[in-house]
């Protein structure tokens, strides 16, 4: 068994860590050659070597075209063989069907990557299914890495490098090179979204469309990103994730180099998950999964592009905060009365300073402002900007700030002292500063923008870059979960292979205990027997009051069917005969009546289980199962009426490490139960987290033979007093599943 | 007693439900005097006279300065004497000082309007407010309606009336006249938001800053502008509401003629309303009473100025919804996806189409498109921009289409063929048609606004906007809440008449249900009693099992202490005599024990309560307040586990009507747990509601007795069988609350 995480399961075969030189070619490529270059630049195939020529592509720029000598006036070659330099990267712009001898003249050259153009592949149906199975052989075979097929390609903006015939590159808008890379399976949405970030001014590093993803998938080129120097930012925008361990692996990479995705993934809604998947034809997985996965790994998911260009402007300075104070300088009251709102909304502090503070700041602004955070610098700064340059002094120096926000408006005429004024401030310190110009003529917040300064149009869009911006900064470190001690495998093992040996998929609530407490979860002490009598004795050895409840794989909810008696038996040991005898005849009528609703629906072999009553608690509900994007996670849940009333669980991919589980447990919306309420002690949530990831590694271990296990309750006593499973039950995979 | 509302509370009493000739004169002038004009332009006091003439205001402009010849080139008049012309409006740009004596002058002189430029009054400490005061006094000798003061002033776009100072004016940004008017009770920021509606192209009425409004206020402007016919929308930016009833009678009148008002109203954290408290000097109120008073009366709240304007843009065309069906058009898989999560988040239904209907739209787009919807008319569309002609008649055809978004990007090249497109839909049906235009250089969108085409730059604030829009076509009626039956006056107020003569403040428990009991809220039977043997009486004569309480105006959390005890009692009507012995044994053993209880907590004279035990239901709490903005409003939440785990309540203000207080418990975020869940039956919101209701007329009613009134717990048991108030507690007003 493994030591640490498991090892790849069936979706994560082709995982390799490092994406190699070829990508690194595909990224920043010395050559290019266009596979079927068409002279005329307006067609898609002739736009590849437009682009490269317009935008003045730095390396050589290698068109390839029989039928043709010269190729929009560059020499052009017969085919691959004719070119005597090395070819770093091939455009290929021939059609669906020529593609894979293409990708296999590409190997032979020794050209290390592709990108391929073509539709009419996966996307298109059985046809296109057979193309696509050619293309992947094509590629196996000669070793070439491939984008696509079925994508615009890729722009490298510092090289100029742009090998795409993405019409994003026909707009009236200057291109802004920087740290961040973008990456989209969607190539229409994503030159729009590309074209907005330069309207932006954020600084681009690549911008990729993946297309079918036959070979590099959106987890290895966001592993291959996150490795180069350049880029410091990946954006993502997501419709159908496949191999979702290999996309967290590629975020601990991320996470562990300092450097956030934010991504955009659709799916959110039944009406969007179907959209996407009718548009990608790709499983979608359930989105609860993703999100869960997301937070677990820190990749920042936002709601769609206006958020994620947002968080792009202030992640592109590279800043991080060291806490979540908020310092908010408004030329309004008003304005910076509404930041303070945004900026709760996003988890931000926005301090009230103390009196030697605010001293400091009122000698700094108009005596009728408000020195206090947030600070009203108040109108007269449109006619004396020094103002601003004073109070971002003072509000720089305050130990507390963490970040700071300038909220401005109008002032097209003093805009220039204004902007020299944060400039200044934003030189001074390696904390965010970020400005809501709100009015006027958009030019200082181009202005700022070209600066490097992040720049809103109101409070809310603001304070929700900072609000990541804070959650990433302030992320825990990723843990590597370590196996516990205590696992009895062969016991485990032991359990499923009866199952399996009597043709059973479902577990009954025995072996469902024994498998769970073969993991070193505690569950309630019970025996299984098969008759009145021997219930009378099991519970009379377990002592206590005890539970009673119908035994068979072939029932499910047995409580639906009345399957469950409780708080029977449990005479003490000094009781008088008489309450001996009475409590036996209670347990003996419980058994009596569970065998004969047993019979009644159709049941003639059950037993029953007697179980020691555990003490009363509060209710969680923990669960495994598998995801086809994920494969094992662990789902958790607050019990009873909580879980009607709310739908209130998380999602986390197995396996977890305790402070993860415990972090699961907190971040559900009714934890607040677990706390001090009512009079109660807090609840043992330390127990809790131990048995979720005890739990985490048994989906992990035993994935391949485990669809579904629930405990259900798992209750939890006061701190320091355990929790206990009282419930389970497993299912075990089909045929299918274990695929 | 009113037949229906209640009359008008000390809070209200300056309403006036016609605003009258005067706020005509100040919205519509047709000659404006300026006081105090300076000659020069870029003066505070020179700027009047200087927007006046650049915008080319239509009527007179009278500039009033006794120590100049001419202003501005403008004839100056020594004083108001001076003009022989009919006033409409005076701008009084002189200093505090002087202010009052010059609304003095104009009512004099006429004047029905005035705006008041000077600040120094009641925001700038004891001085200021002394001036105020004098201000307020002149308002009233001399009848002059007044705006302000420490207000900016008026911008009328149509007469381009412009008698302000604010900077807005000075910014590089075309004017833009039409139907939707703004409030802001900030200078600067509602300035800065005037100016970015019209970079938006938003059609404005009027702006409008309120400042100290000594007498204007937000409620009465609004209400004035709802009954103009050009303002058929209503902006709001809102620090800090007083008078919160004439407010929501202009909510009434403006939801009665069809008209919105979104609201921004800072204050939703602490920290919000600490800063907005100490911009504006005045009371926020309570953040849940303003939501729960906007969500009854139909207010739209948004969170910022982005969120406002984005919703301005749509709500200015006069188009509404007749359901939530979203039909969505997109030249890119991706964003229609997209589109459909936003669309899911605010409550609206891309539903998938027929086939009938997939057929139609199939012969109108490419063959890889998709016909369902969301739409997917593919990249082909920037060759072929008729596609998006022919795809859009037959969304607009569907029956199902209640709402259209188009998605489009970049495209600047073909984008005038598809604004055509668009812009032939939008004007062939009266349903919203909204585009989506991501990158770019912007000047489609701009050309878009231009045609009154609402545009936004990603899907979800076109979303955002369309669901205010569904929310407000679809809001129910407003009711007039009419009095219940079977409210026994007499018996209410004896009640608070005893414990006012007895010097008390807090009722008992027994009281407290006597007084709900007179507004007909059905309470469990329950004997006030003084002594054990009594209580043993009492039980017997109730019947069936009893709880047996402290009863003590001096206790306030009897359970706390341990003064409630459950379940006693009880012995059937035909139980033996040991039975019924034994119970009257446990009633006697409890009042013991209470009344020992009360001793040691020093209450020598307590009295225990022995009350008829309730049939077991889900708990809600129910209460009511006095919040000092909106008067007595009624407070419900879920009780038990889910008011911890989740602060989950709701407001409205009193009274109710039984349909709102429905709405109010359905609107919960626990309302789950009142259908069926657990297998048990859905639980009687009905008689909840009845209950809410005839509680809001008593807090209406009695709103200068009541402090507050908590019911906790209210059981509310299956369908059909009601509901009962087993707890309550009332306090009264002190001396300083019935002010």
């Amino acid at each position: 068994m493994p030591a640490s995480e498991p090892s790849p399961k069936p979706t994560d075969t082709t995982y390799t860590t490092h994406s190699g030189e070829a990508l690194q070619k595909l990224l920043y490529p010395r050559s290019i050659a266009i596979l079927g270059a068409s002279d005329n630049p307006t067609k898609l195939s002739g736009r590849p070597v437009e682009y490269l020529k317009r935008f003045g592509f730095a390396g050589r720029i290698l068109p390839v075209n029989p039928t043709r000598e010269t190729v929009q006036g560059l020499p052009a070659h017969r085919s691959l063989d004719d070119v005597d330099v090395d070819i770093d990267l091939a455009m290929i712009m021939l059609s669906a069907e020529r593609t894979a001898d293409a990708v296999r003249a590409c190997g032979r050259r020794g050209i290390p990557a592709a990108i391929v153009g073509a539709s009419g592949f996966a996307e298109l149906g059985d046809e296109g299914a057979a193309l696509q199975r050619d293309l992947r052989a094509a590629i196996e075979e000669s070793g070439v890495r491939v984008l696509g097929p079925n994508c615009l390609g890729m722009i490298g903006v510092r090289d100029r490098a742009m090998p795409t015939f993405s019409s994003a590159l026909d707009e009236d808008v200057p291109l802004h090179e920087g740290p961040v890379a973008f990456l989209s399976q969607s190539g229409a949405f994503g030159g729009f979204v590309f074209n907005e970030s330069q309207n932006l001014g954020i600084g681009i590093s690549h911008y990729l469309n993946t297309g079918n993803e036959v070979d590099l998938s959106v987890a290895e080129l966001l592993d291959g990103l996150v490795r180069t120097d350049q880029t410091q930012v990946v954006l993502a925008y997501l419709e159908g994730v496949t191999g979702g361990r290999r996309l967290l692996a590629a975020a601990r990479e991320a996470h562990e180099r300092d450097k956030p995705i934010i991504a955009v993934k659709v799916g959110r809604s039944a009406a969007g998950a179907r959209a996407a998947q009718s548009h990608t034809a790709s499983l979608a997985g359930e989105d609860a999964v993703f999100d869960g996965a997301a937070r677990q790994y820190g990749i920042l998911r936002v709601d769609g592009p206006e958020e994620m260009l947002d968080a792009a402007q202030l992640f592109a300075t590279g800043r991080r905060v060291r806490g979540r104070g908020l310092t908010s300088l408004s030329v309004s009251g008003g304005a910076g009365a509404l930041m303070a709102d945004s900026g709760a909304q996003y988890g931000l502090e926005v301090r009230a300073w103390d009196e030697t503070w605010q001293r400091k700041m009122a000698a700094a602004i108009p005596a009728y402002g408000s020195p206090r955070n947030p600070v009203d610098l108040t109108g007269t700064l449109l006619a004396e900007p020094d103002i601003l340059r004073r109070a971002l002094r003072v509000a720089v120096e305050h130990p507390g700030t963490d970040m700071i926000a300038v909220l401005l408006g109008c002032a097209d005429s003093c805009a220039t002292e204004l902007i020299d004024a944060v400039e200044e401030a934003h030189r001074s310190t390696d904390r965010p500063v970020v400005v809501v110009w709100t009015g006027g003529s958009g030019r200082p917040r181009q202005r700022l923008r070209d600066l490097g300064i992040p720049c809103y149009t109101g409070p809310g869009s603001a304070a929700a870059a900072l609000g990541l911006l804070a959650d990433f900064s302030l992320r825990p470190p990723l843990p590597r979960p370590q196996r516990p001690d205590g696992i009895d495998d062969t016991a485990a093992r032991s359990v499923l292979s009866a199952a399996r040996a009597a043709g059973r998929r479902q577990l009954d609530e025995y072996e469902s205990t024994r498998l769970i407490a073969a993991y070193g979860i505690p569950c309630a002490a019970s025996r299984p027997v098969e008759s009145a009598e021997a219930a009378v004795t099991a519970a009379a050895e377990l002592g206590g009051p005890v539970a009673v409840k119908l035994l068979s794989d072939r029932i499910g909810h047995k409580s639906d069917i009345g399957g469950v008696r409780l708080g029977l038996g449990g005479a003490d040991a000094d009781a008088d005969a008489d309450a001996v005898r009475e409590a036996a005849d209670a347990v003996r009528e419980a058994a009596d009546d569970l065998f004969r609703i047993a019979r009644e629906a159709g049941v003639d072999d059950a037993r029953l289980l007697v179980q020691r009553m555990a003490e009363a608690g509060t209710e969680l509900i923990v669960g495994i199962k598998r995801d086809p994007v994920f494969g094992p996670v662990v789902v958790v849940g607050l019990g009873g009426v909580l879980v009607e009333a709310l739908a209130d669980s998380r999602v986390a991919v197995a396996p977890v490490d305790t402070g993860t589980a415990r972090r699961l447990v907190l971040s559900l919306r009714g934890s607040r139960l677990l706390g001090a309420v009512r009079g109660k002690p807090p609840r043992d949530v330390d127990a809790a987290a131990e048995t979720i990831a005890r739990l985490s590694w048994l989906a992990a271990d035993l994935s391949e033979d485990i669809a579904e296990l629930d405990v259900n309750p798992l209750l939890l006593a006061a701190e320091g007093r355990g929790a206990v499973a009282v419930d389970a039950l497993a299912v075990l995979t089909g045929p299918t599943e274990t695929e």
